[in-house]
């Protein structure tokens, strides 16, 4: 699997005639490699692909003596205080005789690509522009299975958790039950769950942890969460209505599920991700609801938000092999908004199969 | 409270003759502003600080009609599909007549910086380094005030937490014990923890999400973590020893908690603050321990690891209002390892003053 993976790189950067390929952002060398580090942000690896070898440079804290990667053909590099990435570098480049050394344009930082261009002054730097990304936007039958069961996962936690929904519970409170149901069994959230009730339902991105929202009788509240399993992720949106909505708010729900039904329909019959976002736009506003201030979906996979790309402006075409989500909103601001969401995966047939199963029948308790 | 940074922002860009600063690091937008977006890392949100005014670029999500920032002379600009960042620069570079625009060369990606000087081909990009991260490093009273919060919490957490320690317990299930005291409270975990039991405590910075460590009878058992608390973060390791430890484990601990405690003194009568992290190795080392793979510690306050640096390549100076980690370790590769870590802030009179409470005599239980 990580020798296929690193074998198209190669085969990209033939193409590209590029010599190697230095690759910070730490989920493509989660990709490349299944390594991993403590901290995403912290820069505590970094890995070159050349034709002949692939580099895994970290510190003494991951690189045990006995640390092997799941791959062949590889050297690990030890990075210590006074013999960091740019000497391996340096030393790698002369005895790999390295003209052209690639880059990833998106998630090198300023100052390093500066550092490494004073270390390097005879090696051409090219940028490379979503290079893994775009590669990590094809999931293979595994990954697909991990999602599949992440998305599982998903569902039965949102239907164990939405039990002890009552009144007097706060939004805070249900956000964590939903972790504690994951972490208690070796899971994990693939983001900060919203739960949001009433007005704070019709902010969009609304942020439960610094919010104050409590259900009350006939409340309206939207549960937007994710698992990961495995590195992999899933992503779900439901609303549940405490006691009886007024029958606005009931009409309201049918369009909107009705949309979203029809919007996951659409990718089956669309070339370009851009045509469900819009079909579901049109088909909203033409019922008299507001735009939604958001894409109608994303690609899910090792990051929550990842390629394609499914809105209005995406240039990207459907695939085989692609998971994302499919979520449009209803908001009214001050008052209250709903938004379903479910994970979909493109398959063989380039068809849409929706992954999450949690029922979407309004859910009154 | 932010008019004044932001006036020490001003200063630093008058005495570097820069028109203008654009800011695009989470943490340095939120110590400017106080605003903060859902994400760390998906550059929801940047601010430009000109002599004239302060920008704040973020999307509709987050700037809703009523919002407004804790500060004075600002404006909102909303980032939309199609009026995106850049353009809302090119116009205010425009309006203000900016020559020069300074970056945080240390955050912006090669490819940010990129599409920035191609919209704005008369302005000089400069490239600052560490500007906000250096402001960030002296704290202020309320900043001090909300650190000593955090490692209250982080004491009484931990006493209470240790308490379930016993024969059977994984290193999983007391990670997930401190996080769960402390999110019932409304706190924060300030990073993952770090419960490492026997031969996992001799790895520095241990895994415990990946590991599968279980407490057993005179186990010797690592906890690092640290809390939340309003954005504000401690830091803090303990070592707790289930049963008798061995002669060499006693000495070894005792060694330690002997160099640690001095290694605080030795920061009181510093200047650099490479001559802790000196003074600590040369201590243990002389003693026949070996020498630990990491700093003797960092700087801690909104990010876990920040300025100043308290490591023997440190250039920096002591100064009012630093807050760092002192935190020496001892570790025996696929034996045991003990690391002893606290909060400390260098007060007015230049002396360092302890935060973290939590008792340090061996502790055996």
């Amino acid at each position: 699997m990580y020798v296929e993976r690193i074998e198209r790189v190669k085969t990209y950067l033939l193409g590209k005639k590029i010599d190697a390929l230095l690759v910070s952002n730490f989920y493509n060398i989660l990709y490349l490699t299944g390594f991993k580090t403590l901290t995403t942000d912290e820069r505590e690896a970094f890995v070159l692909i050349t034709q002949n070898k692939l580099y895994l440079f970290s510190d003494e804290r991951y690189l045990s003596k006995n640390y092997k990667l799941p791959t062949t053909n590889y050297e690990l590099r030890l990075i210590e205080p006074k013999r960091g990435l740019l000497v391996h570098l340096k030393e790698i480049v002369g005895k790999e005789k390295i003209k052209t050394l690639g880059f990833e344009a998106e998630d090198l930082k300023y100052y390093e690509h500066f550092h490494i261009s004073q270390q390097l002054a005879e090696t051409k730097l090219m940028p490379t522009d979503r290079t893994l990304v775009k590669l990590r936007e094809i999931k293979d039958e595994r990954e697909i299975a991990l999602i599949e069961k992440a998305c599982k996962i998903t569902d039965k936690c949102l239907e164990d958790t939405s039990k002890i929904v009552k009144v007097g519970v706060s939004e805070k409170e249900l956000a964590f039950k939903l972790e504690v149901w994951l972490r208690e069994k070796g899971y994990d959230l693939a983001f900060d769950p919203i739960v949001a009730v009433d007005e704070n339902s019709a902010i969009a991105h609304y942020n439960t942890k610094t919010g104050e929202g409590i259900v009350k009788k006939n409340s309206v509240i939207l549960v937007d969460f994710g698992v990961k399993y495995k590195d992999y992720l899933s992503d779900i949106t439901r609303m549940i209505f405490f006691g009886k909505p007024t029958d606005g708010i009931t009409v309201a729900y049918e369009n909107l599920l009705t949309a979203q039904k029809k919007t996951i329909e659409k990718v089956t019959v669309s070339r370009k991700l851009r045509e469900p976002d819009l079909f579901c736009r049109e088909t909203l506003t033409a019922r008299g609801y507001p735009n939604y201030p958001h894409s109608t979906g994303h690609g899910v996979g090792l990051e929550i938000h990842e390629y394609p790309k499914v809105s209005f402006t995406s240039e990207d075409d459907k695939k085989i092999g692609q998971v994302i989500t499919i979520e449009p909103g209803v908001y009214f601001s001050g008052k209250w908004g709903m938004r379903i969401e479910d994970t979909v995966v493109i398959d063989d047939d380039l068809t849409a199969r929706t992954l999450t199963k949690y029922p979407k029948e309004i859910q009154i308790i």
